[in-house]
């Protein structure tokens, strides 16, 4: 798979990504997107959540720190995502913590068509039905076949499914890929998950016609700049600015040389 | 004019300067006070976002992520400034971009006196009455005479009006400035044009007796640190970087030899 | 007073610190939370906030921008802290600047029984029932004797008290530590007083049973990280960075050798 392709594309459309996300990682989140190219937004007052949304390329929603206001307002964005035919990416942040995330998080998935359901794997294990332990919003053990999960819920759902992890896996329209970029540094970071989900918002957005490819693609090209960021840290706040910079400094030699993007079985 | 008299009049007096702000760029708006030697605090509840203006130097508003609960306050902490005689600097980020938007800022300009309305091309020229395109929180084009915008606004609302951009405008007490410093890496990082704002609360709140040159000379000071920080930056993150710290050292043959500050007809 | 096990007890046990805080400083708190070894979670629905913090090792509540909803939450989370036996550690931040903030810190001290009560002079002052002139969340001058301040509000409210400032008081238990580390760039940055309760809250999370030297502990580990990452700054923002990464990196004789925790009188 040739993942260059999809990046010059977010590059050449600069889409605008609306956000509605949490206030921990709010900065991050736009600041990834700006690097890559693209424009954020964030509006969350329920006013003007649908007519941001309108006038977006796609929709990221993120539940780290919801309340049941936020959600609404999450909904009246997912619903006008949905009337305009833009991608919507939900990352169910925390899913398992809390049973009110957990209802939460289904009430959303419920209210509207989300393209790509987004997690690590206890969160998506969680809203694929099973029982797990977390740590918060850190991922707990998950014992069961993740692909299976994925695949599973990607056909219950209708929609992609990413599961992030030190191999992330992509399910969606029948297919499966395996982004083994990456590196164990971004555990030490907060807000590595929550970039991953406003990447792929951004990759979607520019690509809107190939959603798993586009999510795979761009979960790699954010994995080698976290991969050429590591080589010029010494701890994670510098890996943070070293992250945002490779991004934006990220090139076609880089992304061909070092994307490690399988279709799986 | 001489720029560096307001900036040693920040360090003189540290000024604190309240924020009703948006969720993003909180923390950033918050350290370039800091940086530039005043104090930031940030309360945004209705019981006390009055009585927290009733203490500070200025006032500095953003409606980046704005609901009809902090507008709320906005006006409470207005009114308080209002009544202390502290200038309000009024960032209508966004406007343009919902209706709600436009509307909410309306009525926070009609609700108290503001001091300054500081915005991009387009958020200005929405305020000021015309049709615009935007794009979020970035600016879209705008084919009217800027310079006339910001001249008239500032007549009928009877205030400061900057402009930012590749060069920003400053019209106020019928007399009008350009600042020609700043880099274009600015706007690849979020959050420049709120620390502007933030900037310009400071520089006001240090000499509120000369609004519009306050205005200009913080946003001169503003962009020459950011001409200093792109020079050892390779990306906008090592660049946020480098502009707090520029700020945090900037002195006066700095400041003086490389101000692009003109006034105009 | 070794100090290095206290340290070595975060890294082994990495507690989850469930915070409520503000929107300033939020990533902050949660990066240094992780820096150290530890999980940080952010969950302010009443909902759950509960729920979360019947997950977590101790709970960080901090007033920096409450609203009357958050502090509603924060005593649904005091409540479940107390009833699983976890320390709570608040951060009076700002208290003494409105007559809001005061009754709101109070309101939350008589709901919950709070392990650590924390703030810098000017703001225990105002707790303890004193008279204060504030400058928003930075420390206002306070003539009284800290050190007796510190003692009676422990003796009052049956806890910990740590006033910071040059010299870091922690008086608990009927002793008191004196922590004498840190450098003056911290009060260039925003949050590092955010960030120390953080610290306070995941090694009291780590060390439960010995709350005040727990705390001590935690502000010389912050507080000596900040000492090495002042020798490769040249501003606050660069500090800021080195900050995060010598948290990541300190190590046994860096801690030992350079710490300064004194029992006194």
């Amino acid at each position: 798979m040739h993942i260059y392709p999809f990046l010059q594309a977010v590059r050449d459309k600069h889409p605008l990504i609306h956000h509605i996300t949490n206030w921990v990682t709010i900065f991050d989140c736009a600041q990834v997107v700006k690097s890559f190219g693209a424009s954020p937004v964030m509006a969350h007052a329920p006013e003007e959540a649908g007519a941001m949304t309108a006038i977006a390329s796609a929709l990221a929603l993120n539940i780290g720190t919801l309340t049941t206001e936020v959600v609404e307002s999450m909904k009246l964005a997912a619903a006008a995502a949905n009337h305009k035919g833009i991608p919507v990416v939900f990352d169910v942040c925390g899913a398992g913590a809390t049973a009110y995330r957990d209802q939460k998080s289904l009430e959303i998935l419920d209210a509207a068509k989300i393209a790509v359901i987004k997690g690590n794997s206890s969160e998506i294990a969680r809203i694929a039905g099973l029982e797990v332990e977390t740590k918060g919003v850190d991922a707990g053990q998950v014992s069961a076949d993740l692909r299976e999960i994925a695949r599973s819920l990607s056909g219950k759902r209708g929609c992609t499914v990413v599961i992030t992890g030190a191999e992330d896996i992509v399910a969606g329209d029948g297919k499966l890929f395996l982004v083994r970029n990456g590196h164990p540094m971004m555990a030490n970071l907060v807000g590595t998950g929550c970039m991953a989900t406003s990447v792929i918002g951004t990759f979607a957005g520019a690509t809107p016609a190939r959603i798993p490819e586009a999510a795979a693609a761009g979960l790699a090209c954010f994995e080698i700049a976290a991969e050429l960021a590591v080589q010029k840290s010494d701890g994670p706040a510098a890996f943070k600015q070293q992250l945002f910079d490779c991004v934006f400094r990220l090139d076609e030699r880089q992304v061909e040389a070092l994307q490690r993007v399988a279709a799986a079985e």
